[in-house]
This record gives C-alpha cells, sequence and structure tokens, in this order.
C-alpha cells in the first residue's frame, strides 16, 4: 500500500513557504499502515501537473495532492483535474450550503461568485466536506487507485486529512502496520552513538530499519518495522529498545511520541511530581517559553517566563543585582545563575532556568564572544550554571543553548 | 535554466521532519536566476534513488541532491551516486585534512574511521569544502549537465550553497533575471483582495506572474518575473506595485525581503524613531517575543517580555490588581489593557503590547470561550485593546492572535 504526495505552488519552488504539509501527511499515512513512497512539489502549472499525476498514478495506489484550490486566478488544480480524468465540473448543492453557512457565520462579508464556484467540482468526484474553509476535498476513484485533491491551507488540510481521507483509507484498503519509535539522545555525536551501539545494531531483526537523525546536539534513533502482526512488530521493537537504552544510560532522554520530545518529557515528569517552572531568557528570547507553551496543558506546570533581553531589563525586572553584572558582565555564570534565582522567586515556582549569551552577528556591549552562552538551573537549594561555546550561527547558537538548557533541567529534576 | 532538487531521507517521507532544506535551495537558486522545476524527497534507498537521478538528469540542468551523507549504516547517497556514474570512491587529502582539524578544534573526541571515511569520494567528483562538518559536498559534471550532493544539516548545507555551490553556477552558466516581489496585506480575505485589485490584474504585463498566498487573516500578493534586462523587469514590478497600492491603502502593510515581513516593518519603524518596545504574553507564550528576537539587532529597540501564563503570575509579576481580574476575569480588555501598561512601566519602554485568551483545546478557569483573546496595545497616552475569535484550533488561535497584535501596534506607532 503506497501513497505519493504532490504539492502544488510557485511559492514551494521558489522557497517562499516550506511546505509542512507533506510531513503532516507522511505521519498520519504511517499512522494507519500507509507508506509514502515519494513527495513531489511542483508549479502551479498545468502539463507539470499532468505529468505529475501520471507518474504518480504509476507508483502508487494512493495519490495525494495538495494546494492549488483557491478562488483566484492563480490557482488552477481543480481545471486540471478535470483534463487528467476528462471530465466537467458540476455544482454540489452540499458543498453550497456549506460555503452559505460559512459566510453568514464567520466571514460575515458579502459572499462573491468567486466563493460560491468553489462548489464547483469534478463530477466524477465526491465532496470531501471543509468545515472550515470554502474549497472542498475531492476524492476520484479510477482503476483501483485514489485520487485526493486538498486544499493547500494547512489547518484546512489537516482537518479534511483526519476527517474525511483517514476513516475513508481505513474503510477501503486492508493495511499492514508501521511502527515508528524514535529514541531521543543529548550529549553525544552520531559516529561515537554508532559506535556505542554497533553490535546491537548489526543484530537487529532484518525488518528493523534503524535511522540516525542528528540535530543541534541531540541525535534521534529511529527504529521502523512493518508487517501484519502488530502484537509482533511492538513486541520486537520494545523488546531492541531495552536492549538499547543500557548502551546508552548517559545520553538517552526519552521516547519520542511516547514520552515526547525533551520538552514534553520534562512536562509530564513536573505534572506528576505537581513541580512547577519559570524561565528568563535573555538570548533565547522567548523560544522556551513557546516550547513549553506549544502544547495544551502548559498551564499545570508552568508559571511563565520573563525574556529580559536589554540589560537593564534584568536589573529592573528581574532584580539582578547591577553590580553583579558590572562584576562579571551580562554574559556571565554569575548573571545567569542570578537570573534563575530571581525568576523562580519572582513566579513562586519550585525551578527556573536562564540563559544569557552572544548569539551574534556582533560582539556587543558585553564583550562575550559571538557564541557564547551560559545557562542555569534554580531550585530551591541549589544552583547551577553551564558555559556553551555554541559556534557563529545564530540559529544554530539559540537552538543549541534552549536544548542545552532543557538537558540540564531534566538532570535536575 | 533549470534546477531540481532530490532530498533523501525516510524521515521526510514518515513526516518526522519538515524539509526546509528545500525551501533555502529554491530561494537561493531564485536569487540568481535558476528556476526550480521540481523538487522530489525520496527514501533511503538504491533504486529509488538512481530512479530519481535519472529523471532528474532528463527534466533539469543542475540536480542538487541533498540527505544521506552521514557516517552510519543508513547513509547510502554516496555509494549510490558511484553506482549512477560508474564510479569508485577515492579519498581526498584536502577534506581528510579538514577532518582532521574539526575533530582536533571543535569536537575533541576520539576521530574514528568513519568519520576519516567521511573523505572518500567518487572519482568523478570535486570535493565542497565542508567547513562545519565531516561530511564533504561533492561536484560532478556530466553532458553539460551538474550533479551536486550536499549534506542534509540544514546549516551544513547552506554553508556550503551560500560559500561553494553558488559562486560555482555562476561561473559555469549565463542566467536570466529572477524577481520576486510580494506585498503583505492585513485584514481581507483573498477573494476579497482579488476583487478590490481586478482591473489592476487583469491589465498586468504578461510576463508577470501574480499569486495569492493567504495564512491566518494575512494575505501576501506575489509578483513574479524572469527576465534578461533586469533593469526592465525591476522597473515593471516597481511601477505596477506603484499602482496597485493605492487600491489596497488600507491593508498594506510592507513589501517583504525589502520592507521584512511585519515584525520587521514594526523593528525598522521603531529603530528610525528611537522608540522601545515590551511585552506582556499570556496564551501567546513567547511567540511575539521568540519573532522579535530572531532577527540580529533586537537590541536597539527590544526591552523584552514578561510570559505570564499563569493568573497568579499576572498578579505578581506584572502587577494587574486582582480585583480587576476578579471583576472580569483574566481573559478580558481590562485585562488586556493592564498588562500593557504594566509591561510598558516594568520595562521603561515607550510601547507595550499584550494577549490574553484561551486558546483551548478546553475552556479553563477564565470561563472564556475557546478562541476568545483579547489584545492590548498601550503608549505613554493611549491604551487600546481588541477582542478577538479565532475559532477552535490552537495553532490557529495562537498564530493568528499574533498577527493580530502586530498588526495593532503596526497601526499605532
Amino acid at each position: 500500500m503506497q501513497a505519493e504526495i504532490i504539492t502544488i505552488g510557485d511559492e514551494i519552488l521558489i522557497g517562499q513557504i516550506v511546505d509542512t504539509n507533506s510531513a503532516f501527511i507522511g505521519k498520519i499515512l504511517n499512522s494507519i499502515g500507509v507508506s509514502v513512497y515519494q513527495i513531489t512539489s511542483i508549479q502551479d502549472d498545468k502539463e507539470h501537473i499532468l505529468k505529475a499525476l501520471a507518474e504518480a498514478e504509476a507508483n502508487a495506489d494512493i495519490i495525494i495532492v495538495t494546494g492549488g484550490l483557491g478562488p483566484t486566478k492563480d490557482d488552477i488544480t481543480k481545471h486540471t483535474i478535470c483534463t487528467y480524468f476528462n471530465d466537467h465540473l458540476v455544482r454540489n448543492q452540499a458543498v453550497t450550503e456549506n460555503i452559505e453557512r460559512l459566510w453568514r457565520d464567520y466571514v460575515k462579508q458579502p459572499l462573491q461568485q468567486v466563493n460560491l464556484d468553489q462548489a464547483l467540482i469534478p463530477s466524477q468526484a465526491q465532496a470531501l466536506m471543509n468545515t472550515v474553509g470554502s474549497a472542498p476535498g475531492m476524492w476520484i476513484e479510477k482503476n483501483n487507485k485514489v485520487f485526493i485533491s486538498l486544499p493547500g491551507v494547512p489547518y484546512e488540510m489537516r482537518l479534511l486529512m483526519e476527517n474525511e481521507v483517514i476513516p475513508k483509507l481505513k474503510t477501503k484498503y486492508k493495511r499492514p502496520y508501521i511502527l515508528h519509535k524514535t529514541v531521543i539522545t543529548y550529549g553525544v555525536g552520531e559516529s561515537l552513538l554508532a559506535e556505542k551501539i554497533s553490535v546491537w545494531e548489526s543484530n537487529l531483526p532484518e525488518y528493523i530499519k534503524l535511522a540516525y537523525l542528528p540535530n543541534f546536539g541531540k541525535v534521534r534513533l529511529r527504529l521502523s518495522a512493518i508487517g501484519i502482526n502488530n502484537d509482533l512488530i511492538t513486541q520486537t521493537v520494545n523488546a531492541e529498545i531495552q536492549k538499547l537504552l543500557p548502551l546508552i544510560s548517559e545520553e538517552f532522554v526519552g521516547i519520542e511520541e511516547e514520552d515526547g520530545d525533551l520538552e514534553l518529557v520534562i512536562a509530564k515528569r513536573l505534572v506528576k511530581s505537581g513541580k512547577t517552572l519559570a524561565l528568563a531568557e535573555s538570548c533565547t528570547g522567548g523560544k522556551m517559553a513557546e516550547l513549553f507553551t506549544a502544547s495544551a496543558g502548559a498551564s499545570a506546570f508552568f508559571k511563565g517566563g520573563l525574556v529580559t533581553y536589554a540589560t537593564q531589563s534584568k536589573i529592573d525586572i528581574l532584580g539582578v543585582p547591577e553590580a553583579l553584572i558590572e562584576a562579571h558582565s551580562v554574559v556571565s555564570a554569575e548573571v545567569a545563575e542570578s537570573m534563575a534565582k530571581k525568576a523562580r522567586i519572582l513566579y513562586k515556582s519550585d525551578y527556573a532556568i536562564s540563559t544569557t549569551g552572544n548569539a551574534g552577528p556582533l560582539k556587543g556591549d558585553s564583550g562575550a564572544e559571538v557564541g557564547t552562552v551560559f545557562i542555569a538551573f534554580a531550585s530551591e537549594n541549589k544552583v547551577v550554571s553551564q558555559k556553551l561555546q555554541l559556534g557563529s550561527n545564530r540559529e544554530r547558537v539559540l537552538n543549541k543553548a534552549v536544548n542545552k538548557a532543557l538537558e540540564l533541567l531534566k538532570k535536575e529534576i
């Protein structure tokens, strides 16, 4: 059971947007046992869309197309699908009513003909109802293959995948089970990690595939298996992970999706212990706060955070002593520790972490080299800090500082 | 002059990572007049890589492959390239020295054979020196086509594109000019916007392509042109934008890349006027702070921000009166306004903006419906707030709240 994803839009090819739709679709298809053979991103060009559809039909059983369904002239997917299937557009009554409802209840602006014409779909297509937008999804079956066209707006596409496409695919096809389990490690590079686990890796059953995913100081190890017996592949993968863990006891952080990524592992642990967290961020400028609040349920443990970007705000708001900054500079272990201590007190939290550093591109007032970052942790009885040297790439410095601060927090709680 | 990008890695197809490399490559190629015909993402599978290389060779002049160059067993791109070109691996001395230098100066861990073997490249390939990682880029010419293989680690790939690939492509090929200019608008949907500008749109010269890019309440209008006379296409596109602007005077925010996106337009305006900004974020949890600090130079205007996620922290740290919260609830215009006022005073900034709302999924303590968000702006003499109803999708609520708060800020400064 193979799928191909075709994402349509010049904005993807010129790099104006990053294609996040494919990742979402790939993940949800995998979860129901459908593998993705290829993702193809192409321009809003009729000939190119036709060519991509034909190639995908040759490779895959399920072809999912996103994009090009807007009401404006640059969107041509629907007409091109008609050409491909030698079909014509007909008005769909249910979609028309859905559009009228959306305009009446939400848009509250004049309903135009171009909006109503979103209800025109190929006569062979079943409409997939888009409850949050005017472009319906479309489902066309031909020669035992399924073609699915979805809007490119991510949250519309996601709802359509979850509520319409996945249930229909589940009904239509008998599918195998695909299992991915990803072990998250921090602290060593991929080649050293590979050496540590090389014997284990060579003894993996053939149907378990191992991948190394390095990223700013963390390495994720993904085990993938596919099979018709869900219990068997689950047991085998879990057993292999149990053999792996003692080999990486120092580096192991958690299982992705299960424990979640590091911030989710921390979140769960805090909720379980009833402890709370606060942040004082300088160079990371809100990145950590965003990580913890991106998921629902943060209010159970996350008290909040201060972004004290300006030195004066560290003094005025956090209450870091001015003399401490003068003595050690704003990028120092002493200031990082003071920031964490003060944040903890201000927010009345059990724990706090802090960052202060120079992410570049210039040396700045602090005199600290670009890439120097201090992170600190504070609890009622303990304060600990670390000095990091993270290179000169701003994005890398910020991401790595966040990862290291989370790593420190996890170790201490 | 056409390019095709092939990104290799199971992690892309199963949706474990989002492919950001293609967007970067597409953008930088466009900037030197090279169009991207297609982006193809495929598995770490030998036959599939060979097939994709052959198809890309048929479509494009320049084939850029990323991924699969790590030192671990799951990475097979280099060996597959050898198969494709009927070639064998040879040790490259300069790459060997680079790896030894990296391990001596940065990694400071034992150099293993697998790391040294990163210096093995196909005999027909020129090495592209990777100054920050052990996998070199590779450049192979065949039948007047260029094949380029780059590591998948984004910051290594980026440096190689900027420092090696782009200069070499510029030398090798005579290229046309590609110009994209994107006008950013906020406030109306794409179909109403299309109606407003329909006469202008129909009169655009044929070689200027217009695209609508809607995204959480903002719509970007991209004008694209390609030609051999850079001055001519630049003048024509600029002239068309000058005709467009009076039609969208209410909705216009700025020109992307030039003025930058809204947060950059605001940043520039603040720096120019010598004014400073502070934030008080509740539901947006640091997202705005991250936006303003993602770019270098934020310290010139950005004082910092408070993430007061817990109600108590709004009282304790910001100093929002408890009675105000009791009287109006924590999700209210009064509390949003108080948060902005207090943040402005705490950070001694000229302006402040705030958010408080319920992003879901549950109704929570405030009693506010999911999707209800208040935003507020405060300056020395003025406080203003807005109530928003943003639906029930958490991600959408947060993104739209940020966009709306930025829009309010821009209007007021």
